[in-house]
């Protein structure tokens, strides 16, 4: 079943508190190899049949309008994953 | 500056509250094209410098054991973006 996966992340300048949260408890254990964290969402649209063109292009729709907040958020993909 | 990409969903036999709403949205606006939708978090680990197969395995690590809530979530992919 065919999925279309939509990559939504807090846009680069903006604060991510969250991400700022795991970076710092990451820094607390020890674990200094990572120099920032950044935390998203992922969606997972699943789809009941072939992706066309045009589901793809209302799959982006979705994700610009619907699925994220663009005052704060950016898509950063789009996929379709068989 | 290279970033690790971990990509983190709910277990695919848990409910997933989120993605419920979404989907139940989507209904309500007239987007029947998609079946369901699942919502997990993207995590985007900056490394200032060099991916290897240690900082690999490290992120891996990271990713099962402190990213993730193993006894809900699975980690379903982690990619090494330039």
């Amino acid at each position: 079943m065919p999925t279309i996966v939509v990559d939504v992340m807090p846009k680069a300048e903006l604060l991510d508190p969250q991400g700022k949260a795991v970076s710092g408890a990451l820094s607390r254990l020890g674990v200094d190899s990572f120099t920032g964290v950044r935390i998203g969402k992922r969606f997972e649209l699943t789809v009941d049949g072939p992706v066309d063109d045009a589901l793809l292009a209302q799959a982006r729709t979705l994700a610009d309008e619907i699925l994220s907040n663009a005052v704060i958020e950016d898509v950063v993909g789009i996929e379709v994953v068989e």
